[in-house]
């Protein structure tokens, strides 16, 4: 048995894959022993998922196999799902055996939240996973094959929960189906309708409101019926409930309206708010000088003392600072404090359209288009090199 | 007005797009108003409907548009569904008006025969239509991409009923498309299941034993779980119950056991035999000089009195037989007798595979899979030409 540290890195999304990239990087040869746990044998562009769950693209877009992304030489990969982590065993409990560690990065990713809405957990489809977006555009396609043989005007309404920036780029990229599936399916266009529904008195918070006006142009254009600062009040299997008891029957319900902090986080025993931990300024958790906690399920204030919203761009920032620190701790040095640097937002509105904030400039239209692709192929660059661009180059 | 007879052609089928093809041909300008009646604007391929159902091809390539096969100078096109047809009135009701006839063709085609089973009307899907296969093919990919959100075994089994021509073509069919799926959503190929149950002795009656045993060794080496000589005793909402009791949990049951009459031609008062009308030498219903049916629910003897299995193949030459009655009664003359002439029956068996009989010689494998190609390539030219051959190329 060597003596050196076991850095366990539990989930390969984001921030565990650009931790396990950079501690290859970084550490020597028998500095540590890292070990990658990851539910699938992939990594999934999370930002990239509104795309195939509405099926304007492929999965195969979306996805990754983890071991063109590290070097497993170097690092080992366990494919397993994690059930419990065990923070004062130092211990990792995953579906299929136990993972002791001296390390720990959780970067687990979050889940839906749902705010206490009845029946959103049960009845509607989030977009979180390859497994759940293909969930949602097969069922999608389904009530088309559906409402041919049974004439339910429920299976053509669609019901968007939450126009945040998943919400809106997933309901703009459906706009942009919808009509392809009529045609496919000998469906009169018209009798279709789309909604998007928030609570929100605006949509895209955090968008400048010049921007946010022409995106809500953009979804008016496509068809898309707004109600912006109107509540989900219940979901059903049939459809939702809003605002003041308006019914909208509809048999697609896709919930998009918020992210809270991974369950096994909170049963691990960490104090959490919404799931997710406030961790320390090197990105440990309160207590844990070993274990580092990043992603969706991590908790960053701004100097106004605002939480950041849990995005990629964080999450990859963290990761590379989480390797830094953990290769820094391995050989005795100081830790460097994690600071987050906005790069700016792209959020994309179908086909050709998108709006943008970069450096405090604003675009929208192609342009912003334009951006988010590079944007993704930046991101491809960071974690594959130009073979993956190349590769995914269909992406865009 | 015009005094010249109205002839009423209710359904485009085989039988009924031959008829409306052969009359267009064989009228002088003004001898007659020809009016073709069908539910869609399109005409499509039933004998070609079990590859989109399995997924193996698009619905395109089983269909052609109406407009494309008549000419609409001299044959009217009216697209509704008969709701109702009226001898005593000469009247046929449809979904939206009512149309007067002096000669009727019924060429309805059939509807699924379920023999009683209990529950498999309402719980089984069928082979039928265009809109029910993209049912089939939906529903398919929709347990695929459910299983992978909720590890349901269930919807990894599937039934088809039925082990005579339809249903061999089709679990033939899903058997090459399964794997494809099980590699679109990473599912273990080794967790589906399909299975072929037949009430009958043998699989695919009125072929020869020797192609009998061919194909089912092919079904096999598919990995196809035959219970041939098996009952299904129920259909329920999450399987059959076949045999013995044994109990098959299936989120998907394809019935393909038999075909009966038009429900529409007994509401009409007509004498039926499972639906069927037992026709005059002429093509005409007992009692009706005017009345023809043609097709799936036409009852056809052959010199055994035994009926003609209801195929594509009957279906045309009774078409073309009963143009031809129709000009000879117009002018007066005497009705030609209706002959049924046995070209010969080709099975698909999947890609690449087949079994035939044609002239009484046998072929199997991959020649009689070239013959079924050249039967759907003869089909598409008597139909429409040398332009529908080339426009429906990808078909073969």
């Amino acid at each position: 048995m060597s003596n050196i540290p076991k850095i366990v890195i539990l989930g390969a999304g984001y921030g565990g894959i650009l931790t396990a990239q950079r501690l290859q990087k970084e550490l020597n040869y028998n500095e540590a022993d890292v070990t990658l746990v990851n539910r699938h044998d992939y990594h999934y562009i999370t930002t990239h998922l509104h795309m195939p769950a509405a099926g304007t693209d492929t999965i195969d877009h979306a996805r990754v196999p983890i071991s063109k992304l590290i070097d497993e030489f170097k690092i080992d990969l366990v494919k397993s799902a994690v059930k419990d982590i065990r923070p004062h065993e130092k211990k990792v409990i995953l579906e299929d055996g136990t993972l002791s560690y001296d390390i720990l990065v959780v970067s687990l990713g979050g889940e839906p939240e749902t705010f206490g809405i009845p029946g959103m957990k049960e009845h509607a489809m989030t977009i979180r996973s390859i497994n759940s977006v293909r969930l949602i555009r097969e069922h999608i396609e389904y009530q088309f094959a559906c409402y041919k043989n049974d004439n339910i005007a429920s299976r053509l309404r669609f019901v968007v929960g939450g126009a945040g920036f998943s919400g809106v780029e997933f309901v703009s990229e459906l706009a942009d189906r919808l009509p392809r599936l009529c045609k496919e399916f000998d469906v009169e266009p018209e009798k279709v309708e789309l909604y998007n529904v928030e609570a929100a008195p605006t949509a895209l918070p955090g968008f400048d409101k010049e921007l946010v006006e022409y995106a809500m142009d953009v979804l008016k254009n496509k068809g898309i019926i707004l109600r912006i600062g109107v509540p989900i009040k219940e979901c059903f299997a049939g459809g939702v409930i809003i605002g003041d008891g308006e019914r909208i029957e509809a048999s697609t319900v896709v919930w998009t309206g918020g992210i809270r902090g991974n369950k096994l986080i909170e049963n691990a025993g960490f104090e959490v708010t919404r799931g997710r931990v406030k961790v320390d300024e090197y990105l440990r958790a309160p207590g844990y000088d070993h274990i580092y906690i990043i992603g969706d399920s991590s908790l960053v204030l701004n100097k106004d003392g605002r939480p950041y919203p849990p995005t990629a761009q964080i999450a990859m920032q963290q990761g590379v600072n989480c390797a830094k620190n953990i290769a820094l701790s391995i050989r005795g040095k100081h830790l460097i404090k994690f600071t987050f640097s906005h790069k700016g937002t792209v959020a994309s509105l179908g086909k050709g359209e998108a709006i943008a904030i970069v450096n405090g400039k604003k675009w929208k239209g192609w342009k912003a288009a334009q951006l988010k692709k590079a944007v993704d192929i930046r991101y491809l660059y960071v974690i594959g090199g130009i073979p993956l661009v190349l590769q995914k180059g269909r992406f865009f």
